[in-house]
């Protein structure tokens, strides 16, 4: 099939599915949970074999992708997430009457969505940006990763098993292979209306720079990853320094260091750096290094590494070992905040389980950290309650530079729920007005329309007077239901 | 005042202001709408002075400016609008404990606001972009309209005054003048964090275009007008053909055809084109040409009106009177849908009281039109609700093509309300997910920011358990107050 048959098929499909009831697309979904899960035991060995990551993370990662998908299920079945507005009609209003105006969301059109490699199911072909756009109403053209490229086809098969079982077009899902010439035809097509995307800063941007250059730009929501400092103050650290150690090494080194939220950045008082980094130290060496996700990134992860090495600023707590294949190696280097501020470059990304200690002397120093950070996708902060009293304006700033402020654990583990927030300031996205994980990520893929005067049988079930769904809906200003 | 300084210290007066509650925040509003009245026996002149339209207009629009400022200033105070979503921790989940997730709207810092020609007041210095900004928490930068330079100055000051009223920091409103480089210039500046818009395509397209560019790219709210095509039917039009032509004639004429919701497309059957034409002709006769906003404006619709004369495909149903200095006068062309489908030039926006009236011939020729169309803030459609029972797959492509459907009544005359959508697919817009009229123009100047584990004392009130500001609030995946 050429790209304007995937589209004007998917076109097609998007005008009839579109209008269906939430309570089929939840259907669809629901069973296409089912049909992930009825073929586990094919779909895991493959994830695996393709990705290097272990079984039990995989099976894990499979329950996270069902479980997502029941969620979004959940929340078209239910309804209310249309964000029906209703102002009635004021026939009698002077000096002018009041039309009858009605508002909801109406999903956006065909969505080009690409994985990423560091989650083979929950961020790729039945992930998160693929399902949110499906439960929005938006057929789905799929750019599959070159990294797993047969987890990606099993897991394409299982869609349209749902499809077929539900008796719906197969264009509502299609699964394109190809390299970067392939990803952006998807990209530059007329008929698409929106591009998701999750994973590196250079690819996330192009695309961004691809679809503003079409002649009717397009949004694109790419999450590009972030170091997501850790701000530790002297109290809270001196309460449990072998704790915290343990805690952010394991977050560090958690799937080798490859996730979105792996902290890469850590802020220390420069009156504990010595025992925290020893205590640091000590976790590291427990750590085996571990095949990363492809040959790509461990090549990548070492280059960045071997750049960083040649910067005088850098002290090597932990040094990689010596570069190879596949094996990513933990590192760790300290730096003083004076040096780290001269220089942005110390806030890059190194996708792997890299982090930089860098240890700040004064409350002034911080505040200039948190003016000078990038926008993250977390800030976590490890503080004493008290003494965060007097941080008003440090947090205040940080709040600023991130879509996830935490006050305990680690950033990594995003849990997928109503209240996520995966998304943050450029550059760890080109949308920080939306998230990429958690309920509110379908709406990414709607857009608002009103409706004046239309007659009741022809308006959509969400803004009919009886409310035949049972949803929450704004009439006059107030929500009811 | 510099550039730099102008930001710095909105960016100093954001990190104060947004933190204030919303209560506070409308008692600014409120009294910025209380000091506009004051004021109003010195700002009605300077704005019919420099815009050329009627004082009654202009008194109109004064209220309506008002009205917004207090519908926003309602919003605020009772606070919902921040969708609170609370997932409260599970601490006993297996296998691993949910962590405590609380998310809201947080808004985004300095905004840059352009104001719009056409509407001297409620789209300008006090209009929708700047007081939903103001609302939101934002700073707003606000670029004066050349074309109505004192009553710009005069609203600013009144926003001062209200700003000094209540104790709060001047640099929360900047009123910057000058051309095309100072916009440009604002837009570029590092602390600017969104930009809004109300006017022409090549202006609005060169600033999404400049935000894009930057190196920390930034939301650009333009709403850059359409026709706004009105869809007739045979039974709703041979009903009423002097009603209809009436209403369009008015709409068409309102303001001397100066609104972004200006009906410049007309599509009538073949057989009552003759009767409605006549009609419209008679209509047209009882317009006196008038006063445009300005002079530039007069020479781009003469400029535009003298472009399409040189097209054969055109017939005149009325010409535009000879060319004048100021005065707009009406015109009206005829074409054949065949021809009109040919040439995507025929669905450029004509800035004032012109027409095309397309004449279709068949259902088939209509679902073409609809495919063809491209992004209109509106649509109408007029047709007897038993015409519309089989146009259901033309309703939905129309669907597809605007941010408004009318099923009654016209286009011009946005009402502000709950459910007003003033927005559209891109060229109306860049930025179809949002709407620039009503209360949900507010969201555009905010993003979500979730806390993980937040200390009670250190949550937003709007987050904390006891919900001490009383707002609607999703926990748990369900909506409670």
């Amino acid at each position: 099939m050429n790209l304007d048959q995937i589209f004007i098929s998917a076109q097609e499909a998007f005008l009839f599915y579109k209008n269906l009831p939430g309570k089929e697309k939840a259907e669809f979904l629901d069973t296409l949970a089912d049909t992930l899960e009825e073929y586990r035991a094919e779909i895991v060995p493959l994830a695996v074999q393709e990705s290097n990551l272990p079984e039990g993370r995989i099976n894990g990662e499979l329950g996270r992708t069902t479980g997502q998908i029941r969620l979004f299920a959940k929340m078209v079945k239910e309804g209310s997430w249309v964000e029906a507005t209703i102002d009635p009609a004021m026939p009698d209003r002077t000096p002018l009457p009041r039309a009858d105006i009605r508002r909801m969301l109406t999903p956006l059109g065909p969505v080009v969505v690409f994985g990423a490699s560091n989650f083979p199911l929950a961020f790729s072909t039945a992930g998160g940006d693929t399902i949110s756009a499906l439960a929005a109403g938006c057929p789905v053209i799929y750019k599959a990763h070159p990294a797993h490229p047969e987890t990606s086809k099993k897991v394409a098969d299982c869609i349209h098993v749902a499809l077929l079982k539900c008796g719906l077009p197969s264009a509502l899902f299609t699964h394109v292979e190809g390299g970067i010439a392939e990803g952006q035809a998807l990209v530059q097509h007329p008929l698409a209306k929106a591009v998701a995307f999750t994973g590196s800063h250079a690819g996330g941007k192009a695309l961004f720079d691809l679809a503003n250059k079409r002649e009717e730009p397009i949004p694109v929501f790419a999450e590009m990853g972030s170091v997501n400092p850790i701000f530790c103050f002297p109290k809270k650290l001196s309460h449990n320094i072998p704790g915290l150690a343990k805690a952010f090494v394991s977050s560090l080194t958690l799937g080798v260091g490859q996730f979105c939220t792996n902290p890469g950045l850590i802020f220390v008082p420069e009156e504990q750096a010595k025992d925290f980094e020893n205590a640091i130290s000590a976790e590291l060496k427990e750590i085996a290094a571990a095949p990363m996700l492809h040959q790509g990134i461990a090549q990548a992860y070492y280059d960045s590494i071997q750049f960083l090495e040649a910067r005088e600023e850098l002290r090597w707590v932990k040094v990689a070992d010596p570069k190879h294949l596949i094996n990513g190696s933990t590192a760790l280097a300290e730096i003083k905040a004076h040096d780290w501020l001269k220089d942005s470059l110390f806030q890059k990304e190194v996708f792997g389980a890299f982090a930089m200690m860098v240890v700040y002397q004064s409350q002034t120093e911080l505040e200039e950290i948190a003016e000078h950070l990038h926008g993250q996708l977390t800030i976590t902060i490890w503080a004493e309650e008290e003494e965060l009293k007097n941080q008003l304006f440090l947090l205040n700033l940080l709040e600023e530079k991130c879509g996830r402020l935490l006050f305990k654990g680690v950033p990594t583990g995003v849990e997928v729920g109503y209240a996520m927030q995966h998304g943050g300031p450029f550059p760890s996205t080109t949308a920080p007005q939306s998230t990429s994980v958690g309920a509110y990520a379908i709406k990414r893929f709607a857009r608002p329309i009103a409706f004046q005067d239309m007659p009741q049988d022809l308006l959509p079930d969400a803004l009919q007077d009886e409310n035949p769904l049972g949803i929450w809906r704004m009439v006059n200003g107030n929500w009811e239901k």
